[in-house]
């Protein structure tokens, strides 16, 4: 048997961004898992099968990619991002923890990519250029009180704050109560980055104030970062720059 | 005047992981600019200078960068891991910020890269999964008490931590404090992952208990994650896996 598992981040939707370790990997694979847009990433070829699958269906993604494998084949979870970061990566191993045995011996492998906070960023400038926070929105995996409770504390601690999956058509009220809670704990005056779809054609980036924030900005496609006390714009010509110092003023400075 | 910036982030070490990005970048520059050990892992070629310095140097390297840009030349400031993460970006817009106003017409981009802790967390498995938070342990540029501080409402927000720049000979201290912390407030049974040189050929890592971790076990080249308190281990015949599942149990669940 000399099939495995390459759990692959494509990186935020730039091809430059891919890096060869994944373009390797989808080079000796005989079959793609994932969702059915990364997969539609994937350059088509003789001799590998492709399996598109619907969202929200990760554990049954990570049964079929564990069961190939399994079975000789060399199988690529294609992810979007960074698959360690709210991806395929911790659904592969959910799925391998309460699987048969006989998977743990399987060659499981995970690829980093460019998780999008860091391409988003990348294009401000450098909002989490000291310490941060990343936290996945979404509440069908955590309950609110949950999250409502890590912004609590992330402010406290003056991190600043990437947030994933900030708003879908199937819970349109969290983020307008995120932005509630965060205005409340960070004051008005807090910048706030709406980068959608990084790195694609259709790439948007718009820096307002927390106070000017509104809940429409972001959709499924929206990295949401918001500084810490210490975040700063430099205006240009260009467009703004959006970054967060290195340092923190006091008795170690 | 064609002169720019690409704040370039060459990956944790293997150079499968820099991006088609980077390598394009340095491909059209004529100086590289950054600390000794990242400007060495530029292939020079004809026409291209190479401008190494020391360490805690940002600032006069960030200065240079500009200057050479601003002179027409094409500049890529070298950082390892991603740029925006605890690296030369911010350096940029600090120097950027104090400097003469026409360097704010300069084309500058932030090319992002892999940073560390996505790579030990993708050789390790997924410990950096669920929520979590990124914090550098440098206390050369932040004061211990802030450290602390952060330490405690981390934990208490049950983020997974992945910590940079654990330890250094010139203080040898701060990471001793760092566990004791860590012990007191997610207690002697969490995992922590030990991550030296990952993607190097001196790659090493281990996962042991708070109780276990020794303050000896990290150095400057050594990427430190604790899990959350739903971090689990999978023990498999070809080593252990760390990963953090995707939810968290409540009523949203």
């Amino acid at each position: 048997m000399s099939g495995w598992i390459a759990i692959a981040g494509l990186g935020p939707g730039d091809e430059a961004l891919v890096t060869p370790q994944v373009d390797a990997a989808l080079a000796e694979a005989t079959d793609v898992v994932g969702y059915g847009p990364y997969v539609a990433r994937v350059r088509p070829r003789e001799g590998l099968v492709l399996h598109p699958s619907d969202n929200r269906v990760e554990l049954d993604r990570a049964a079929l990619a564990l069961d190939l494998a399994a079975r000789g084949r060399r199988v690529v979870v294609a992810s979007s991002g960074d698959p360690g970061v709210f991806a395929m990566a911790a659904a592969v191993f959910e799925a391998l923890e309460a699987g048969p045995e006989h998977w743990r011996a399987l060659d499981i492998q995970v690829l980093p990519g460019i998780t999008a906070m860091l391409a988003a960023s990348a294009r401000a400038g450098a909002p989490l250029g000291h310490d941060f926070c990343a936290i996945n929105l979404s509440d069908n995996l955590k309950p609110w009180p949950v999250i409502e409770k890590r912004l609590r504390l992330a402010a406290e601690a003056d991190f600043a704050m990437a947030f994933y999956n900030p708003r879908s058509k199937a819970r349109p009220d969290g983020f307008a109560h995120t932005l509630a809670v965060l205005r409340e704990v960070c004051g008005d005056e807090r910048p706030i980055l709406f980068a959608r779809a990084v790195t694609t054609p259709d790439e948007t980036l718009r820096i307002v104030s927390l106070g000017e924030a509104r809940p429409e900005m972001a959709d499924m496609r929206t990295m949401v970062i918001v500084g810490s006390s210490r975040t700063r714009i430099i205006e240009r010509p260009a467009g703004p720059i959006l970054y967060t110092p290195r340092s923190v003023p006091g008795e170690g400075s």
